[in-house]
């Protein structure tokens, strides 16, 4: 049985996140049941990042085992005929049976937008954080780098994450400012439940001078989500990019380009 | 009494346009709500572009005759806390008597976004155009150029259009693109009833090679809304400046500014 590899594009406000849920008011379950109905026949799928409700994806990656004789091109037009506006196919590949969107990412990149800004703009509600504070770039690049690197993130992980290993390495955590906002870039092999957001909270505390990187540093060594700040609104993060072996030859497009390509934002 | 005038952005795609409605669904519906309750007395409010159903505004001009004693600098916060999140007063100054957001507007400007791509994108769901056809920037920015000027724009205004003269000045009507999107700037003295989005259709159709700027100054010259190419979607569209005389000392933002502020949507 053919399996296929599909980017998927959705805005995460109308939805529970992308895993299946009893209401079927999930990513997952409306992407399964327009593959299902085009393939005509039932098409399970599986992700490369659960994304959180209001939790949006420039890119998600899924695949599924389909046997249906469609045409490959047939997939992206077909499907999304079949979804409503907050989700599309952004493209389709057949892969081979070895591929996995989970187990065969090698690292996931989200970005978190974030707004700045005395009054809250109408524009991108539910697209983008919203601090009403001044935040400092320095203070909170300063604040990122004990976070980079292989670490116990116990700390920045949800009381409810079920993942057997708190360890993740953060490859990398940059920070870039076009007044009035701040776009946060964070890339790890892989994300605990709630640790981007988790992240941001930690750093816009550091933004507006109440935590500065040995403070920081502390809080990632003492393994206590207890002593970390609050959990971030979900609303400005964005699974961002799955990053595979290149053997695979899937398409790629950088965070920023598909920031570009999806909400013409642009920080330069 | 004081004259107030404020500037205020809104999400067009939840209302039934700026003008109010018997429903209450309408901006200044809501607006005028939020501004009664926050002064404890009944605010009506003037506009200066009356936006349909689903467009947007970066920034909409209106004035109000209040007595209520208020601190200035509290309105901004004050009505906000009462508006739901898709509108949000950006700014308010005491202006002069003389002022009338109307009438003493010497030019407005819309921005149209359009996203022009084989595949649609959820993330701007309606806040941008989509044109699945590739579009020609050189044929649209030849066939935008015999619009510029004073003319009679019969051909390119609703049947239903009220105004008593369809004479209108179109100082400027820029293009630019930055892939997948084209930005379409409009300064004029004033817009007709679906101005903007009739010459989008025409422009549309130029970038796809079905008419050329000739044919684009005999439809001027016709006066007749039969020969133009249909009206395009209201989503992309957005109040984007309202010009005043300068000694009104208003706070000025360049379309191209508001558009970085609201969305971080820049083409360079």
């Amino acid at each position: 049985m053919p399996r296929l590899a599909f980017g998927i594009a959705y805005d995460g406000a109308d939805w529970l996140g992308w895993q299946t849920q009893p209401s079927r008011r999930s990513v997952q379950d409306v992407v399964e049941a327009a593959m299902s109905q085009f393939a005509a026949q039932s098409v399970d799928t599986v992700c490369a990042g659960r994304t959180d409700a209001r939790v949006h994806a420039l890119e998600q990656v899924v695949h599924a085992d389909i046997s249906a004789n469609r045409r490959l091109e047939s997939w992206v037009k077909g499907v999304n005929a079949l979804l409503p506006p907050s989700i599309a196919i952004q493209w389709v590949r057949e892969v081979p049976e070895r591929f996995h969107a989970r187990y065969a990412a090698q690292a996931r990149t989200y970005v978190y937008l974030l707004r700045n800004s005395p009054t809250r703009s109408p524009l991108l509600k539910g697209k983008a954080g919203w601090v009403y504070h001044p935040l400092d770039l320095d203070r909170m690049r300063a604040a990122a780098r004990p976070l980079c690197g292989r670490h116990d993130f116990t700390s920045f992980r949800s009381s409810e994450c079920q993942a057997p290993n708190p360890v993740r390495t953060l490859h990398a955590l940059e920070i870039e400012q076009r007044a009035p906002f701040f776009m946060f870039r964070f890339t790890a092999d892989g994300f605990l439940h709630h640790m981007v957001r988790n992240l941001m909270g930690a750093l816009i505390w550091a933004g507006q001078g109440k935590l500065d990187a040995e403070t920081m540093h502390f809080m990632l060594a003492a393994r206590d989500r207890t002593l970390a700040p609050p959990t971030f609104a979900p609303e400005g993060l964005y699974l961002a990019q799955v990053h595979y072996p290149e053997d695979f030859e899937l398409p790629v497009s950088s965070p920023r380009d598909a920031l570009v390509s999806h909400l013409g934002f642009s920080l330069f």
